[in-house]
Order: structure tokens, then C-alpha cells, then sequence
């Protein structure tokens, strides 16, 4: 899909002048290629703007001096709205178009199983009553898809992966532009999800596709029953993710990283390889690997049993 | 449906002298129109009894002497079990019986939708497959259902929504009767739920409907995934509900209320507009608008950080 | 389903002398009956040992003494990941199969549910659109089952239950044996679900079937939208559960047990019968019954309301 970027300026509502050229998609300023749109809303990111490939970027004017040759600027006091409104010209419709997918051998597919166009799959995998496999989804040798899954479009999964009932991999993420009036306004959300080999998901599960690039599952992980894995979320391998845990959005996992049951994480934090988050805990900041942590906001487990002991402690103390 | 009165007190085991009527439901005794039983079971709703249309009321004879003119008194010592029993008489029974809805223009149905009877579908409607959709339910002009979506029967949704796979709109909200055995008897849910236009509901979200009336959700409102809306709430426009929040009975949220990920709230508060609940905090009274909250019971959010300096300094300065 | 011992030892990589017999599962040291393997992979569960009727027992040598006579020794230095290699060789594999039930008077099967083999359903019993029913599975008179509902296979459903829409019950239990080089090797769960009569279960919820044995929950047992139960635990008569509440493996509540709404607990507790949890509380060592407790740790609420108390006077009079 691509669009003009006279086009595009005259659906966001941006003057634009200069050279036109086909725009094919949307991503963030360090990621976007050569013919891709972008876009700064926050001063956290305005270092990555000199170095940015996009075609074009919509921003505000005080950081156009950081413009490099060769990017269009697209001038805006609105630049996460206009984003929102580039975004649903990049949408990807649904549509119940069906189409037989292409099959690997000794494959087990039931037979009220709702494919979309250009699936593939490999080797003996087996999809039981009720799944949806969105376009163009690719799932690999041997994994195991339980009945009532609902997979949305450009999902990749890997192989030998145990997928449970009523799993939804890559609905949107929550993504919206807040405007003046009070109004939310969708970014359509036109990543992707990808699961590596041997990831189990627990039933009713959610992962959300990204709103671009794509949310990442590792290897090896396994999620337990109702967690939530938001866009843009990258895991490591071999992690677990006990039941009700929730991740927010583009949280970075290592390796081997354990989250108890109904723990959770801010967005945007790094959380190292190897570290154990306990029971309930709730992370808001980046944690370092290899160290066990608990308690809201959670510290080192350690540091958080001795001041539960002191509070303990001060509270018998005291009298009143 | 209705029931002559002689025909419930019969089924519920209360003695009843006085003119037969017919009775076409069941509400609160402020709700209640001029047909209709009612009830009350806790001092709190006391007040609203002298003004009451309900034709009968279930009531403890403590508050015979309240009951207005023309009103029939039914009493009990279990007014809230003998509620139970009569809400039993206007269920609505689920069936497997399937029509065709009436349907708009350019609409995009999945082979394997189901749908119950007198369904209505406005224009360009497009509802993708493994989706249940019940009777008397009417799904207006530019909404999208994802795949195995379940709508219970009687729900209303507005224009342009986005409903996520796997959620659920309507089930049964959580009520019981205790009895003094140590049984619950379920209160039959008879209401129904509202969903304004532009509303978005995320992947195995569950939207309960209401005991009596309707569980509201307010146009331009915004759900993440895995959130329960409980049975009567009723919230405003514009409002953002965060993955995994969870809001219990009746309560009221005004317009643009922000509830981040992992909050709650108990029953039956209000919490007003452009109020903002801090992730992970816990609503336990009514709150008002315009202001930031956080902690467990939630507080305003500077004090809540004021607590948490104040605890760690009491810490770190004590020696034991 | 059964195995030669020798092919069992072959599989799993250990070496065995003795005589051969054939093995018919596996469960746990004091579960296990004679055909049976079983494993010791914790101090805590030693003194089952010398009681046990396995016919085999994975375990590590410094055991050895307290094998019981009859019984083969399975020596490793990693009894739990032997044990989970065994798990394997005994697993019921997913399948596409379709067949048609045995079916009771006046029941209500809309015509797209699925049913396994050996299926068989009571008097009146209701499944709605989108349901799949794994094989060997019971389900008694008179209980409705709501659209997209997925029962994996050997669940036990008792008279007059509501399983409301998306729930997902018998899902493997969360289980895996952790290997020194980070990787995780599924525990296959091989037990089942059973719910006793007049059992309600709220949309989304998730009922995970045991690894061994039975997750039971109890009759009259009423759980709301978005709980977890998981692998093995067993509920008492008339135990509520509010939304979004967890269950960890192998914890068991007495009868008439409430947990409030987002409450969670521990796995391999006991919960006494007339507890009540509040919401938002984690459980994390066992209570006695008949008593209201809150906070986490979750203590009995009017500590917690002490310690709260006392925790704002501290705060408040301290100067800093």
C-alpha cells in the first residue's frame, strides 16, 4: 500500500510544499526507511531526528532546524493527531474474505476453521474448531492451535508453539491521539505480532499487535491464562508470564525474565535478563537483570521485605 | 412478558391479598413504572419508596407504613431472596433459535455468524466470523465485530464502534441472593446493555448487562483488553479504561475519566469527569472530577506521593 | 493408555534394572496407585515416600533409603525434568475428530458446536453458537452452555450449571520443569476439570484442568467474569470469586469462601470455609476459615484497618 504525500497532506490537513513522492508506510523516526513517513511528538525523541531516513516527518516548527537534507517537513501543533489521521490511510481493513491456505503435509485443520487470503502453514500443524487465521499468517511445523483462537492478519508463529483457547493474537493496541476537545482519536495500528519456536500462550490471552514494526514473543517463553502483552512489546526467550500479568506498551523484556501472577509493568521500561518480578508487583521503572523485585512501585525484593519489617516494627512500637 | 401478580407471589412463596394485576417486569423502586414489582431490601433505598410507581413492592413489614397509596405491599422476611425468585418469571431464556437480520446497505457478514432473531444491522456493518450476535440486538451503521465476539440479546451499539475478537457484551451480571444456608440464588439479569457511538472494546474484554435498565457505555469511550464493565455501570463519554481494569457494580463514571491498567473500583460510586485513577489504584468511595488519584484506597495523587516519601523517610531515619 | 516401563526409562534417559511392568499414568507419591509412576523432586513431599503404591518412582539417590519395597527406583540428578519428559510419553493429543454426542431428552444444540468423541450430554441441557466440547466429556440435564465456549476433553459438568460466554475450561495447567540452560520442558497435564452441580462461571473466566488428578470446583460454587482458576485447585460448596480474581495451582478454599474482586492467592494453600478475602487482597500463607481478611500479605482485616490507621497517624504527626 502506498499513498502519494500530497495525498496524505491533503487528508491531515498539513500544508505541504515541495517534491511529491509515493509514501509506503509509517514508523518512527529511527526506524523508517527511505520511503516511509514519520513523525516527533515528544521531546524525548527529538535526538533521533537528525539521523532519521523518512521521507517526510510531521512536526512542530521549533524543531525544524533539526531536519535533515532530504526530509520533507510537514508543519503541524497537532503532530500526534495528524499522525492518528496519516495512520488510518495505512490501515489495514478487515475484510471476511476467505481463501484455502497453503498447507504443509500431515496438517489437522477442523473444518469450521476461518481462513483469511495468503495463509501458510507448515508441517503437521493442527487448528481445532472455531480458530480465525487472519491474511497473509504464517504458522509453522507442528504447533498447536486449541479451538475458538482468533489470530488477526500478518501474524507470524513459529515453530512447535501451543496456542490456547480463546487467545487473540495481534487485535490493535491502545493507541489514540487525545484532542482539545476531549475526543480520542484512533492510530490505527499496522505492525504486526511474531512469536518465536516453542512459545505457549494460556487460554484467553491477548496479544496486541504493534502500531508499527512488530511485538515480539522470544523463543521459549511461555504466558500463562489472561496476561496482556500490549504493542510493541518485546520479549526475550524463555520467559514467564504468569496468569494476569500485564505488560504496557513497548516494555522490552530480556531473557528468562519471570513475572509473577497479576504483576505488571509501566510502558516504555527496559527489565534485564533474569530477573524475577515477584507476585502482585508492580515495575515503573527500568530494572536491572539477574535480581529478584517486588512490591508497587517495585524495588529489590530484599529492600522491600526489610522496609515491610520496619513497618511492622514502627507500627508495634508505637502507641496511639 | 408479563405475569399476574397472584401468579408470582404464588411462586415465591408470599402471602398476597388485594387486586390481581398484571406485572411486565421488574425494576428499583425509583425506576419502576406504574406495571411493574419492585422491592427493597436495604435501608439505604428507604427513601425512594413513598414516591415509587412500582404497582407491588417486596418488602420487610418495618417499612409497611412508607409503602404509597394504591401500591401493593408483598411481605417477607427475605425481601432480596423472594427478588431472586421473582426475577426468575421475566428471564429471558437463551435459545438456539436462528433468523436472518434485516440489514443495511453494504454490509460485510462471515458465513458463520450466528444470529438470533429480530437482529438489526445498520449500513456498511461488518461482522467477521465465529461471532454470536442475540436477539433483539441492533448493531448501527459503520461498526466492526472481529472474529468470535459474543453479544447477548437485547445489547444496543452505536455507529462506528470497533469490537475486538473474543469480547463479550451482555453476559449475566454477578448477583446472587445469600441464603441463610449458605446457597446463592441467582437474580436473574434482565436488563440489557448500551454501547454509544465510536466506542472501542479490546481483545476478551466483558461488558456485563444490567440486573434492571441498562449497562451504559458512553460514545467516544475507549476499552483496552482483558477490562470488565460489571452489570449497571454507567460511564460517560470519552471515558479510558486501561488493560485489565475492572469497575464493579453500578458505578458512575462521568465523561473523559482515565482509569489506568490494573485499577478498579468497588460498586455503586461515582467517580466524576476528567478524573484520572493512577495505574494499579484501587477506587474504594466516590471521587471527584478533575483530579489526578492513585494508591490503595485511592487518594489524590499528591498526597499518595506525599505518603510514600513520608513512609520511606520514617524508614530509613528509624534504627531498628 | 499405557507404556512399558522399559520404553518409559528409554525415553526419559534414565537407566533402569529391574523387572518390567507396564505403566498405566502417573500421579503424585501419595495419589499414585500401583500401575502408576510417580516422581520426588521436593523435601517436602519425602515422607509420602515410603507410603506410596507406585510401581516406579523418579527421584535422586539420597532417597534411595526410604524407597518402598516393590517399587523401582528411577535415579536422576533432575527428577522434575525426567518427570516431565515422562509427562509426555502419557499426553492426550489434540484432535480434529468429530463425532455425535449421546444426547439426553430436550436438549438445544445450535448446529456449529463441535463435540469430540464420546461426548455425552444430560436432559435439556443448552449449547449455544460456537462451542466446542473435547471428547469424553459429561455435561448433566439441565445446564446452558453460552456461545464460544471451549471444553477441552474429560470435563465433568454437573446439573443446572451456567458457563457463560468465552470461558475456557480445561486449558493445560501452567507447568513446566526449568533446565539449567534457561529453556522450560512442559509439564503435560494430564488431569481434568469437574464442576459440581449448579456452578456459574462468568465470561472469559479460565478453569485449568489439573496435571494430576482433579481441579474441582464445588456445587452451588459462583465465579465472575475474568478468574482464574488454576491447575489442581479445589473449591468448596458455595465459594464466591468476583472478577478478575486468581487462583494459583493446587490451592484449596473450604466451602462458602468469598474472594473479592482482583483478589489472588499463592498456589498450595488452604483457605478455610466462611473466609472472606477482600478485594484487591493476595493471599500468601493459609487462613483459618470464618474470618474477613485483607492487605497484602493479606492479614485479618481489622489488623489491616489497624495498621492503616496507625500508618496515617504516623505520617501525619511526624514532621519531615
Amino acid at each position: 500500500m502506498s499513498h502519494k504525500l500530497s495525498k496524505i497532506v491533503k487528508e491531515i490537513g498539513i500544508d505541504f510544499h515541495g517534491d511529491d513522492v509515493d509514501i509506503d508506510g509509517i514508523h518512527t523516526l529511527s526506524e523508517a526507511s527511505l520511503g516511509q513517513l514519520s513523525f516527533l511528538s515528544s521531546d524525548r525523541y527529538a535526538h533521533d531526528l537528525p539521523h532519521t531516513n523518512a521521507a517526510a516527518v510531521i512536526l512542530s516548527s521549533k524543531y525544524l532546524n533539526l531536519v535533515p537534507k532530504g526530509t520533507v517537513a510537514l508543519l503541524t501543533d497537532e503532530p500526534y493527531l495528524k499522525l492518528a489521521l496519516a495512520t488510518r490511510l495505512f490501515r489495514y481493513s478487515p475484510s471476511i474474505e476467505i481463501a484455502i491456505p497453503k498447507k504443509g503435509n500431515n496438517c489437522s485443520i477442523a473444518e469450521n476453521v476461518t481462513f483469511g487470503k495468503n495463509v501458510v502453514l507448515g508441517d503437521n500443524v493442527t487448528i481445532m474448531a472455531g480458530c480465525y487465521v487472519g491474511d497473509y499468517t504464517m504458522i509453522d511445523s507442528g504447533t498447536i492451535i486449541y479451538p475458538n483462537v482468533s489470530i488477526y492478519h500478518h501474524t507470524l508463529i513459529g515453530q512447535r508453539c501451543i496456542i490456547h483457547a480463546g487467545v487473540v493474537i495481534g487485535a490493535d493496541g491502545y493507541g489514540y491521539a487525545h484532542r482539545s476537545d476531549g475526543r480520542h482519536t484512533k492510530i490505527h495500528q499496522n505492525g504486526n505480532v511474531s512469536l518465536g519456536d516453542s512459545v505457549e500462550i494460556g487460554a484467553n490471552s491477548t496479544i496486541d499487535r504493534a502500531v508499527f514494526g512488530t511485538t515480539t514473543i522470544g523463543a521459549g517463553t511461555k504466558i500463562d491464562n489472561l496476561v496482556q502483552v500490549a504493542h510493541n512489546c518485546e520479549l526475550g526467550e524463555n520467559c514467564l508470564l504468569v496468569c494476569q500479568t500485564a505488560l504496557a506498551g513497548s516494555t522490552r523484556l530480556g531473557d528468562n525474565v519471570t513475572m509473577g501472577g497479576q504483576s505488571g509493568a509501566i510502558g516504555h521500561l527496559q527489565i534485564g535478563s533474569h530477573a524475577t518480578i515477584a507476585s502482585r508487583s508492580g515495575v515503573t521503572k527500568s530494572l536491572a537483570g539477574g535480581k529478584i523485585y517486588g512490591g508497587f512501585p517495585a524495588v529489590e525484593h530484599t529492600v522491600w521485605l526489610r522496609m515491610q519489617a520496619k513497618l511492622q516494627s514502627l507500627i508495634k512500637k508505637r502507641k496511639d
